[in-house]
Order: structure tokens, then C-alpha cells, then sequence
């Protein structure tokens, strides 16, 4: 069941979540080809069902199990993008599903997970675990357990917005010299690579992440998992906090990836208010950091052809507006 | 040359504008579907070439030019969505341009009209007519005025909108009870109603304006072209705001429409709020007043499937961070 996904899961994976997830738009700004210099072609997955990638990754989850485990249902913890996720794609598919989250949780995403039908269980950050409340709900109901990113149906089901990536741009008669793409636990980076390399083996793949959770570039640099044990700093990529890549994602971002780049939160909002203006989408923090990356030349897109993974848009108005006030401010 | 466009006019103008125009996305979100108690499919415009829907008829207008009259370039008059349609599509098509535009609009609008290309000649709002100033460039020029709306080849270039919209719903195995669509000189909900009698005779269409600018639903009310000299008012919709229908867009208009709806700036400003959290679009005060009328039930959805037109996607940080604010409160 642990097997790394191959490219003929992520072929499967595509077939078993069409007119479930949405194929979204591979989406294009002259003045973002202007200041990078090359053309980039930016994958609108904020325009995903919950506004994110993550439901194509819990959608082909579910679509993988059994009958009999369907009944029984599936249990996540998040306190983001995941849990409505699951959610969603739970009842799509009819199965019962618990989410775990925090008690703190901002009330849109709870009103969000909730919307769609999912039993949420509240948890004290400070003082209980909720790896320990799933694992414990998962064996009274028997209900399985469905992981984020660290899980060959996850990664796979993640991994279609790579294969679409590269078709929507070979229908524009483009080949992509690069493909910047947001990470955490690395599900969805991972998941692109698998496609990537073999649909569109010349393509240079990065992922991107904030200053100060930059587990993932510093462990590509050091062939091994690093554990950032203090960030030393915030940042306002809620989703892209964690401090170490998955088990089973970072072989695969070892093998395929070209390195790893990081952005400041003032980048990624400059990133929000040009994808406000010239893109007319809402993009939350993290799901604006590869386009950051761009924008503030992180990497060189002169002359390229460069693909943009856009991973989300669950952002507040405070957070929103906040951006999009410093970014002018400092223009 | 002013003969009204016919279904097959904008069959053509697809063809004539494919690879030039983009294909927008049909959006759906299940809060807007379960607020508004049926299935409501929105036509996201806001995401086209330059964020509004007039880049359409722009490059329709272009593409119709024979090659000596291309040369001696096209010239309009406005001081928003038009101008950088026109700009964007005289560019694309390599084309001279020159926009009237007052010096009192918004400098992102200057901005956005000067990035592709076009010469911008400014007019005292006060003092000139900006219609005399294009007159005289155009018969000094040899150079073609290209209307906003009340022309043929504008019409039916606005009308592909019309004519992906039944399609797209069709591809969602759905016919469409009603269509909703923003309205100001009309062409857009002309054009689309001519494509839309044609491939959904059985849809009932309406044209959707703000309060105090609803020229076109008074009109069809009376049944004649009525001219509002005084709206008793503003509103945010700042593309929403002539005072009366085209001559070309109101037979037809009268002719296909069911009706006109209206609606208040605190309907379009929750729109905005829904499309923000819903649909992770940024979306103008005019380019949500259809959507607007079916969040505040100026149509009954119950139990029908309703396209809706986001038209455009043009407003500053300011405006937009209002829009949401407000809607927050009042929620």
C-alpha cells in the first residue's frame, strides 16, 4: 500500500477524479510575462473545489478504498485547506467523515469543513495531540485514516495538476523549461514530479517555500531530511508551516527536483496584490509563493517558458486586504 | 455595415477570435447554489484578456477590418474596461491605437491602457466632449471609431460569451432556465441574447442593473428607449452608468429579454464578499450585479439552473477591501 506512486497512478488517478475535481485553468498575465521576462503559465488551483489542490488529492484518497471501507468512513486532521477538503470530497462520494481540528481554528474554515457535512472534533492545541484523536477514532469506527500528503493515493491524486499542466501547455504549444511549485509536506511537489518527469523530462522542477520553513530546500541541499526544530520567525503562509518533508514525498523530491527557493512574506505579497490586479484571483499566502518566487527573481525566467503551480485561496479579508495594502504601499 | 448580427454572425465571431479571446471558465460553487436554491453556473469574464468581457468585441471589431483600413488604426473613447480592451486587442492584432480618456481617470486604468501600447489622448470631462475629440482624430487619421457597444461586429463579438455559456452548461448535461447578465449600453446582453434564442430558445434572459441606472429595465418596461437625466444618486458600478440603452442594442434587447432586474450597491458589495470567499474571484462592482440579483433573490432560483455573467474583474484595493468590509458587517 506504501509503494511510491508511479506515472501510470497519476494516469489512474486523473481518470478515477474526472467530473469529480475540476480541471482548472492554465492561466497567463502579459504583465507578469513582462516583469519576468519569459513567459509564465500559471495553474489557477485556487479555482479548485475548497479553493485548493488538496481535494484532488482526498478525492482519488476515497476513490481508492473499498466498498465496505467507504461505510466505514474516513477520519483527517487539519486545520486548513485539508480538512475542507476531505470533507467535500466525502460527501461527494457519500462516506462519513470526521475531521479533527483545533479549537482555535479560524471560524471560516470550520463553517467551511462543516458546510459540507463532515463531523469535526475539536481539539486543545497546547495540551492533546491529534495525530493520538484520529488514531483513536480511526480504530473505534474503524474508519481509515486519510493522510494530508504522506500517502501514495495522496501523492498521486495531487500529482494530476502536474499532468494537466503539461498538456494545457503543449496545447499552447509551449514546453516548460521550469515549473515552480508551493510546499509543505511536499504531497502536491512530489505528486507533479512523478507526471513531470515523464511527461516533460527536460523540465527544471522547484518548489518554494516561505523564509524560516525552508525544511524542504535545506533538506534537498543536504540529501536528507532536516527537522526545523525553531523557525526563528512567523510567516503568513499558514498552510506551508511544517517543520520537516514527509517520509514518503522527500525521496521523490530528492530524485526529481532541481533544488529548493524561498520567499519573504512581503514577497508573497506582492504576489497576492499582482495576481489581484493583473489575474483577477484570490490567492491565499501560500498558495502565492511560487509566483513570488517569480516575481522576485528567485529564479531566472528570461527566455523561459515557466509553469506556476497557484495551490490555493483560503484567505481571509483581513489577511487579504493587509497584503494588498503593504504591496502598494511599497510600490 | 449597421445591420443587426444574427446567430450566425456570432458562430463566425468565435471563429474569428479564437486563440485571440480565452475560452473563460464556467464556475459553480455549492454556497452560491444552496443560498440560492438552485443550480447556479457562473460565466467567470473577469478572468478574460484585460478582466472584462470587451476585449470580445474589441477583437471581433479588429478582425473584421480589411488590411488598408488595419493600418489606419481604430480609436475609441473610455475610461475603463473598453480602453484597455481596445488597447490589448490593437496590440495583439498589431494594429494602431488612440484612446479618449478623461484626465481625471483612475491612474490603473491610464496604466493599464498605456501597457499595451495604445496612445492615450486626454479630454477635460468638464469642458470637452470626448466624443467630438475621437470624431476629429478618426476623420484626421483615416482611423476606424470603435463603440463600446452599439455596433454589429461589437455585438457579436460580446456575444460569444452567450454562446459558451449554453455549451459549457450542455457539456454539465444542463439547459439553462434563466441567464442573468450585466447591462449598460447593452451589447453584451444583446449579443448574448441573440446567440441565446438560437441555441436555448426555452432560457429566459434578463439584463441586471444598479439602482438609479436601471435605463434598460425602464426601457422595456416602456417599450421604448427611455433616457434617465437625473439618476437621484451614485453607485459604485462605475462601468454601469449610461443613461440610456444603445439604439442598436435596445430592439434586440426589447426583443429577446424577459425583463430587467435592479439592484442595490450593499447587494453588489455582498456579491463581491461571496465571489471573494466562494469563488476566489475579484470581481468589479459592475462585473457582480448578476450575480447580486440572484444572492438577494430579485430572481427566484428555487429549483432552476441560472447562468450568470461576472463581466468584469476592474477595481482598485480600495473599492474592493470597502466591498468586503462592508459585507462583513452586515453578516
Amino acid at each position: 500500500l506504501k509503494t511510491l506512486p508511479v506515472f501510470e497512478d497519476i494516469v489512474k488517478a486523473r481518470i478515477r477524479i474526472a467530473g469529480k475535481a475540476l480541471v482548472t485553468p492554465l492561466l497567463e498575465s502579459p504583465v507578469i510575462n513582462t516583469r519576468s521576462g519569459g513567459r509564465v503559465l500559471l495553474k489557477a488551483e485556487s479555482l479548485q473545489k475548497t479553493g485548493s489542490f488538496k481535494f484532488r488529492g482526498a478525492s482519488h484518497f476515497i476513490a481508492r478504498l473499498d466498498e465496505q471501507t467507504r461505510k466505514q468512513g474516513v477520519v483527517a486532521y487539519s486545520s486548513g485547506n485539508h480538512a475542507q477538503a476531505v470533507s467535500a470530497a466525502a460527501q461527494q462520494a457519500g462516506v462519513p467523515a470526521v475531521i479533527v481540528m483545533p479549537e482555535d481554528a479560524p471560524r471560516v474554515k470550520i463553517e467551511g469543513t462543516r458546510f459540507y457535512g463532515a463531523q469535526i472534533v475539536f481539539y486543545n492545541r497546547l495540551t492533546q495531540s491529534r495525530e493520538e484523536i484520529a488514531a483513536t477514532i480511526a480504530e473505534e469506527s474503524a474508519a481509515v485514516l486519510l493522510p494530508p500528503y504522506d500517502h501514495p493515493f495522496t501523492m498521486a491524486g495531487q500529482g494530476t495538476v502536474g499532468l494537466e499542466l503539461v498538456e494545457q501547455a503543449a496545447a499552447l504549444d509551449e514546453a516548460l523549461d521550469a515549473v515552480l511549485i508551493p510546499c509543505s509536506g511536499g504531497g502536491l511537489a512530489a505528486g507533479c514530479s512523478i507526471a513531470m518527469k515523464a511527461q516533460s523530462p527536460h523540465t527544471a522542477i522547484y518548489c518554494v517555500e516561505p523564509t524560516g520553513f525552508d525544511d524542504t530546500a535545506r533538506s534537498l541541499a543536504a540529501g536528507r531530511r532536516v527537522f526545523i526544530e525553531e523557525p526563528g520567525g512567523a510567516t503568513i503562509c499558514d498552510a506551508l508551516m511544517l517543520p520537516t518533508p514527509g517520509e514518503l514525498t522527500f525521496p521523490v523530491l530528492l530524485a526529481n527536483l532541481q533544488g529548493g527557493l524561498v520567499v519573504t512574506d512581503t514577497e508573497v505579497q506582492q504576489a497576492m496584490a499582482i495576481a489581484f490586479h493583473h489575474l483577477k484571483l484570490v490567492l491565499e499566502p501560500g498558495g502565492a509563493v511560487a509566483l513570488a518566487a517569480v516575481l522576485s527573481g528567485k529564479l531566472d525566467c528570461r527566455g523561459k517558458t515557466v509553469g506556476v503551480v497557484l495551490s490555493g485561496g483560503n484567505v481571509d479579508t483581513g489577511m487579504f486586504c493587509a497584503a494588498l495594502r503593504n504591496a502598494e504601499q511599497l510600490d
